[in-house]
Order: structure tokens, then sequence, then C-alpha cells
């Protein structure tokens, strides 16, 4: 650049490839960009069926005990210096005591390192265990905040399929295809996001030997972790880490509702020491100091948090999360261009299938969901966000009477814009259901 | 691996130089060694001359009114949900305000990214100018954190050196004989970290300018920012970003002595648009929307935090490291073996020079730290971990009367160390002088 003064060239000018390499169109910015989609001028409140963010709902307030805990921790001023680089002893401790809970044998505090949210578990996970040839497996659908931090780092991934008609299983003869001599992880995602499924224990287990047989190890994200509330019980990774090494990502972000205080963990579940052997506790430790920590009187708040947070306030949880699901699947049902292969058993999300061929205007999901923001003033995440095109992630984590509302508009605007609208024959009992006018057609 | 199960091998074995790249001794790294190496059974406490980490003593504690802030934004529960990855806004717009009473233009909001620390300021920094040709210019003495994330992320850095004989100022002639077409910043701390320094105000000016003739930016680390107490008047480096682009680093950390709130910044500085036009802009915000945010209500708090800590409180912190300083330097000059070209004016930090030919038995600055960690229970950087072998880093933020005692056990491990001890003509009023128990040596 010659700016006239006789002057060379800035030396620092990106080349525009380097700037989009990791242009990954994520939920996160998928929800962003539909925020900046929305019609100002609607005076009905926004219904945010985007991201994963029950905090945003009185009824999904963390418990009292949690908070009273930070407040502890935080007033002791005991905690107001540096964290080390792994975590501090206490909070690795209490989460170790947490998942020892559901395990056949016990983990450390050395087997647990405490992350910046889930978030930070991922990345610091895929930093450690990727090299320049190396690929892992993901789920598709899935949570791209993986696609987009490997694709930073470009670390190679696979996709494998979940399968809907399964109550999205791993299609497990996909992945003994898919993978290869350089495949170092297959990822999983349970609960499932964004799907709401629950593998079953047999299927785990499943999982488990054909990572062994393949000689991979499984991260299992389980931020959504004991979110579970229909016939299918939650059981962890971690069970099965005798036959196959497991690194556990684990947050409070969910399950106490509280993804802002940015506090999660990897948990190396791993009985027979094959990753210390092969190198990956040293990679993850290598990493991690040269990363960042959380908050430390969170983590001094840690041990509190969990030993005083009483079942009630999880029961409470899961109990709006099932009426919400009930809510989301009957309401998606109504809906003549969406269908919902099962109902969520699990986590904060639900898949839902969407025709764009019986919609007038509308030729993919996430035109959909612009149109939708702007004219309904509702936010639903695009299935490409997801890696699941003419899809659509609906977010069920909601106070029931709003995402009642936001159903009805979505209904509305599928009526505004179906192709054959004499054909519809739900039109007129649906006028008739409509008693709330946010979820009526504008005109 | 075979495990006699017919089993093919692991594959995620990690490679040995996969783990080994990051290896850089930096005083973190060494403070834990230093640590592990400590007698457990000295009675004394120890002394922690190591960490730039004032919170261990109550004299450094935070303002009141900065945790009021903190506890309110965490009650008020609007702070529970995700950050947007650049920062909430009220957060930015607070952070700009408090930069543009020092600056002859106007930060925006929009000119300031909220990240976990000075710590994730740097990694973005860095992340987001480089690339696979590019090469960065580091202080020698310096951080070393700069210099393990460089290592981890394969990113060339060349060192120019602080002069001592000169209060540490940059050599200016070896930067530009250091620079070539592939060099796109240089990196200044200011105030000083590891060397207790300020820049002058024409001083930051013909970095500007040399910066700018080079072509690079300016990388500002300001995590010491206001804290100076000497004759030389601290000036934030984006005073002359007319001159040159510059990104500010900094950080609640030290000036508010809250290191575990992991509250920091990245400010552009650019009235002229290079970094926008550059596309240094845009990959900043590449790299931190694939990172992880700071806590959210405690970036609610930072309106409240920065508003309400009263002009009292700092300087009472600064008047507590100006006689901190003192008692520093004055304690290192009765030392024999060690020397301290100047007073420090700024920082946390002073760089004193150790001549290991006058010690019996101790061949360089880390075997000092050592022994003297495990004789003495004192710790001290030594400086190697800041680039400069035979130095030590001494972090001086301590409550007097325990610097004291630092400096007391060191002088009395000097003296016994020393080779000549017949002809240390300070051994006998040194003696004399230890009227505390926790300075005389053991024997």
């Amino acid at each position: 650049m010659e700016n006239g003064n006789g002057f060379k060239r800035w030396g620092f000018q990106k080349k525009q490839q380097d700037v989009t390499k990791a242009a990954i169109l994520t939920p996160r910015l998928a929800s962003y960009m539909l925020m900046d989609n929305l019609n100002r001028d609607d005076p009905r409140p926004v219904v945010s069926l985007g991201n994963g963010d029950p905090t945003l709902f009185q009824c999904f307030r963390t418990a009292a005990a949690a908070e009273d805990a930070v407040l502890d921790a935080f007033r002791s001023a005991n905690y107001h210096s540096y964290s080390p680089p792994l975590g501090i002893l206490p909070a690795r401790r209490a989460i170790a005591d947490h998942l020892n809970r559901d395990l056949p044998y016990k983990l450390s505090p050395d087997d647990v390192y405490v992350t910046i949210g889930c978030a930070q578990a991922i990345t610091v996970t895929l930093e450690a265990i990727a090299s320049p040839t190396a690929n892992i497996l993901l789920p598709r659908p899935g949570y791209l905040g993986y696609e987009a931090f490997a694709a930073h780092r470009q670390i190679e991934v696979r996709h494998y399929e979940l399968l809907p008609e399964k109550g999205w299983d791993v299609d497990l003869d996909a992945v003994q295809v898919l993978a290869d001599e350089n495949t170092v992880a297959i990822v999983i995602i349970n609960p499932g996001s964004p799907c709401g499924n629950v593998f079953s224990y047999e299927h785990l287990k499943k999982i488990a030997e054909t990572a062994r047989e393949l000689g991979i190890l499984v991260i299992a994200d389980e931020v959504y972790g004991h979110i579970s509330f229909g016939s299918t019980t939650f059981v962890p990774m971690g069970v099965f880490a005798s036959i196959v090494p497991v690194l556990t990502l684990g947050s409070l972000s969910k399950r106490w509702t509280v993804p802002g205080w940015r506090l999660g963990w990897i948990a190396k579940n791993d009985p027979n020491g094959i990753l210390k052997e092969t190198g990956i506790v040293d990679s993850i430790t290598t990493v991690l100091n040269v990363s960042c920590e959380p908050v430390t009187f969170i983590q001094g708040a840690i041990p509190q948090i969990i030993e005083n947070t009483k079942e009630d306030f999880f029961m409470n949880i899961i109990g709006i999360l099932r009426e919400d699901a009930d809510i989301c699947y009957n309401g998606i049902k109504e809906i003549p261009c969406m269908s919902c292969p099962s109902k969520p058993e699990g986590g904060m999300f639900s898949m839902v299938k969407l025709d764009p061929s019986m919609l007038e205007g509308i030729n993919d999901d996430l035109e959909f969901c612009i149109k939708l923001a702007r004219e309904e003033s509702v936010v639903v995440i695009p299935g490409v966000a997801v890696g699941m095109k003419d899809w659509l992630r609906v977010n069920f984590a909601c106070e029931p009477a709003s995402l009642q509302v936001g159903l009805e508009r979505m209904k509305a605007f599928c009526r505004r814009h179906a192709k054959n609208k004499n054909e519809d024959p739900s039109e007129v009992i649906q006028t008739g259901n409509c008693s709330n006018t946010a979820g009526c057609p504008e005109t």
C-alpha cells in the first residue's frame, strides 16, 4: 500500500485466504446473522429458539446454592490470584469425585483438567491430538464448533452420519469405512446436540468396541450429560474406558444453566494408562501451558457448587425440558412442511426436517430462517449450521409459554408461505386455535 | 503398541517432537519448578519473589468498589449467559472510554476486544498477525509467554535487545538490522516486564517512527499500564497511532491486582484505518470467533469497576510499589555478587545481574534459583526464563516486610556460598543488621 509519503507497503497485509479459512457458519454465527435480520418494527417480543442458552428464561435460573458458592469463594478473597495451568486442586478433585459417581473405577484429581467452558475443552483436546497427517471423525449433524476450530488449525475432519431413522444412532458401518491409519479419534456428543437423542448403554459399548478395533480414542462430549428425560438413561462414555481410552468433555454450562461462568473440564478416562503411554497426556499439558485458565474464584466455588446443589434443582429443570420436548414435538407435527423423526429424549435441541418444496419462494433452510426471523421475530438455526441442509435446529430450552408462541408463529409463517394454501386441511383448525395474537399472521 | 490381544497399535501415538515443541521455560513454569524444589522441613514462610501476583499480600487487595461491581453484576443474574465473541458492548464501551482519557483521538467500542486476561490478548494478537512466512520482533529480556506461544504455533520470532546501560531502552539500531520484508510487528512491553523501566515519550515516538519506516505494526503490551512511580511518566503507545497502527494489550490483572478474574483487552489504536485495510481487523475477529470469551458477569462489572475505583486506591498501590522498589534496589546493592543497573520506575519486577563466578558451586542463574529455593525458601525467577542468562527477575510487588525478609535471605545465601568469604567486607555488618531470624543463615 502506498500512502503517498514515499512510504513502502505495510508488511502485515493479510492474504485473503488467511482471513477466510475459518468462515464456517456455526450456530453462534448463524444466530448473530439472524438477529441482524430481525424486523425492529415488530412490536412482538423476539422468541429465540436459536442458541442453547436457557439463562434467558427465569425458569432456568441456576440453583441458589451454586450462586452462593461463587459468592462465598469470591468474598473469601482467596481466589483472586492466577490459577495453575491445569486448574486448582480442589476443583479438579471435586470434578473427579462428581464424575466418579457413575464410573466403575475412580478418577483422581490428576485425571481432570479444568477448562474455560466446554468450548476450551474442545479446542485443547483437538489441538492435543492433532498432527499434520491426523484426521478425526465428527458426527453429522453435529456441533460445528468442532469443524470451525479444526478448519482454523487445519486439522482434517471426516464426517460419519447419525441415522434419524434409528433414533440418531451412529452409523457404525460407515465409521469402519471412514477411518484409516491416520484416524486418531471419534467425537460423540451424548446426549445429542443437535439431535436430542440419548445413546443406549449397548450402543455406547458398540462405539467403544468399534473405536478399539480401529485403534482410535473416543472424545465424549457430555456437555449435556445427565440432561435426559425420555426412556433411555444417560450413561457416561467413561464407563467403557477399559475397552478404549475416553476423553470426556463437560461443563457447568448446561446442567447448571450458567454458560457465562465459563467453567468446563476434560476428564481422562483411561484405567489402562494408554493416554499416558501414547503421549496424549503430555500433549494436553503442553497445550494447557500456553492456554488461558478459567477464573480462579469460580474454580474455587466448584466443590461447594457440586456438593450443595440439590437433586430438586436438577429434577425441576428436567421436568421443564420434558414438557418443552413434548410441546416442541407436538407443535412441529402440526406444521405440514416439517417433520421430526423422534421426540427428543435429552439435551436442549430437536432436529426438524424441512420440506422447502412445499413453500413458495423459500428454497432452503437458510432462506427459511432468515425470512422467519424477519417476518415472525423467531430465531431458529438453519440445518446448514449443524451440517444438515434443509433441516432446522430448534432449541426447546425455553419457558414453555414462549416456546408455544414461537411454534405458533412458525406455523403461521409456513401457512402464509405454503404453495397450495387451499390444500392445507389444517388451516381452518389452526386459525381457530390461535388464541395468542403473537401467533397469528400479521395480515 | 501390541497389547497381546491381537490388537493393532493405537493410532493416536504422539511423536516426541510434537510433544516437546513448546517446552520453553516461562516464568510460570520456572516458578512451579522452584516451588517443587522447596524444602518442606523449613519452618519459615516461603517468600515468593517469583510470579507477578500481588494478590498473595493483603496490602494489594483490590478496591472494594471493584469487588462490589462484580458482586452487583453477578447478583443481577443478567450476565449468566454466553458472551458474544468480541465481548459485551457495555464492557467494550467502558474500556474504550477508559483508554480515551490518555489519547488524542477517540476509540469507539468497536476498537476494543475483551479477552481472557492479557494472556489471551497476546495469543489472539499473535495468531491474528501470523502467517507461515511472517516474523515478529520481541524484546530480550521479555515475557516468555510470547515465545512459548509463538513456538507452539510455529511463528518465527527475532529478538531485539533492551539496553540495561540506557535504562532498558530499545536498541533501535538493532531493530533496523533485524527486520526484513517478512517482519510484521514489534512487541514492546511498557512499563517494562521484566525490567521495571518506563519508556519516555520521546523514546516511544522513536519506536513508532522506526516501526513506520519498517512498515510493521506495534503491539504495545501495557499490562502494567499506569503502574509507574519514578521520574518518567507512563505514556500509552496509542498516543503515536497516527504514525503507526498500534494494538494495545491490557488487563485488570495488575492495576486492579486481580489476575484471577481473567479480564483483559486488545485495543485497536488506528485512526488511519490501516488495520482494517490490511485485513488485521478481520483476522482478529476470525480468531476470536473460534476462541473462548471472558466470564460474562465480570464483563458486566467492567463499567462500574472503572467508574467506581477511586484514585486513592491506585495511589496507595503505587506508594507501596515505590517503597518496594527502593527496598529492592537498596537490598540488592548490599549483595556483592549482584547488581541492579537502575532502580525500577514501573511495573512489578527488577532485573538483577548475577555474577556466579563469585559463588562456590553455583554455575548459573538457574542453579542459583533452585538452591535458593531449597535452602532459603525464597522463589526468584532465573534470567533464562526471561531470556537473560545469569540475571534474576525479582518480583518486588510484595508486602514490604516480606520483601525485606526475602532480600535478607538472599544476602545470607550469597554470603554462605561466597567463594572468598573472608574478602567480603560487608559480612560483619550484615550479621549485625540481621534482626529478623528469618533473614539469618540457618547455621
